[in-house]
């Protein structure tokens, strides 16, 4: 059976053809642009390939709601080209298929489940840290949706003793986004994060706020691993800072062979799939 | 066909007879002391009333891990008499039937999303206010567990400016339950909440952390309904207070109507069951 999967990105498409088994046959990467611009690409692309249903994971915030009439709406978002454009039911007119959307990192947290590094548990949680930060989940076999998708990246954070800077998100200020993503990195240093290597200063107030955040996760959560993948997981060293952080926080309380200091290096990891993580995972949205 | 339901709580063990429409035939309320004499009175209840299955809603922590050869077993607990007793493995041995167990607040979730105030959504999440701070939540038709159950009462909190209170939880200090169950209230302010009614401060606070608290829920879960109950929510004029710093803190970040000033009343609600939602819920895991 051939199936379609379209990873929605907010700087480029990646649309694939592939199988029930996961297998891809044939992709094309599309820039995005405003949607007259990208759409069209993309339906031509899909044009007389014989799909059968589409799985997307895009770029939000989208409308995840299948009962409120605006399924797979794209809401406010900065790229104002595509406030309230209607992905899911412009694809399913255009392609005559059933299409089933899902968060970028809903898909991601799917697709380590299914193909990466969280095969062998049941519930696990993707988290991206880079220009902004968010993550997903799959819990009971699905991705984690209820009244809206999960907005993990906005969670409060305590403050780092040693740390004034006063936040980067424009709702919340000091929200662990506006706190620990990309752009709040070079705002408090004056620097881009990959300049920024020598100070262990830096990375130590990276660690306190992300693991505050995994922790809360785990406490709200109880995945049974995490991955953390995005621009600023690049800088390797980090991981180790979190998981000594993560441990420290819990202090014991949850009682789990998985977090303990001899564990809990496979407990939080790094992404198993690289390049094809979000199409492989819209993928397994139809599978 | 009956089912048994045992809601398993620190102070009482409420013990039902049931059918799968959620009905409940007969019911005895045994003391919780230590198992030697509680389970043989349970056991005694139970014995020839023909139940095929067995849910069990208990406090916890216990181990809800099906695949590690410690299901059902109580974990640490204060009540040192329950430490590591094997409650589902007891049950099923004495009574010759399958066991399933969850803890007491994701039965309270399930009660109230089967039977009470959560019944027109598909996401709930129940938060109990009282001794201690718990949560439990049905994602998907399930209730939610992962690694271990979650244990979202211990979520970190940001400090009201006026408060220079430590905080009450032996593991954390300061975090949610540290700073807002019962005992906390009581340290901070000398006097138990019900006799608290005077001081808007003392309300402004514990608002200010259980809405924090009610915020990351959202983020991270993203309920249909929040249903808040235990002792100290029976001070009802907390509920405004908590609402009206949910919508502030969220700043309007996530397109919900229901998220509105105009309809925060209808999504976070008091409990739809009072006496009977642990036992009816500890039913609904085995309908």
């Amino acid at each position: 059976m051939k199936l379609g999967a379209i990873e929605a990105g907010g700087t480029k498409f990646v649309c694939a053809v592939g199988d029930e088994h996961g297998e891809i046959f044939e992709k094309v990467v599309i820039p995005t642009e405003a949607p007259t611009i990208t759409m069209p690409k993309v339906y031509e692309f899909f044009e007389n390939k014989g799909i059968e249903r589409m799985g997307v994971g895009s770029f939000g915030p989208i409308d995840l709601n299948e009962k409120g009439g605006t399924y797979g709406r794209i809401q406010k978002t900065p790229k104002i080209d595509w406030v309230d454009f209607p992905l899911a039911e412009d694809i399913a007119k255009n392609l005559n298929v059933p299409v089933v959307v899902d968060t970028d990192v809903n898909v991601a947290a799917l697709s380590e489940s299914r193909w990466g590094n969280a095969t062998d548990v049941d519930a696990c949680l993707y988290i991206t840290v880079g220009t902004g930060i968010g993550a997903g989940a799959v819990v009971n076999g699905q991705t984690l949706k209820g009244l809206s998708h999960p907005e993990m990246g906005h969670i409060g954070v305590r403050r780092h003793e040693k740390d004034s800077f006063a936040g980067a998100c424009p709702y919340h200020g000091d929200c662990l986004e506006g706190m620990a993503a990309g752009p709040a990195l070079e705002a408090r240093w004056g620097k881009a994060g990959v300049e920024l290597t020598e100070d262990p200063l830096v990375w130590e107030v990276e660690a306190h706020y992300l693991a505050q955040a995994l922790v809360n996760y785990i406490y709200i959560l109880s995945p049974e691993r995490i991955i953390m993948g995005g621009g600023v997981m690049q800088q390797a060293h980090l991981f180790d800072l979190i998981r000594k952080n993560v441990v420290d926080m819990l202090n014991g309380y949850v009682s789990s062979p998985r977090l303990t200091p001899e564990n809990i290096n496979e407990y939080i990891v790094a992404p198993g799939l690289t390049d094809e993580a979000g199409v492989k995972g819209a993928l397994g949205l139809v599978i």
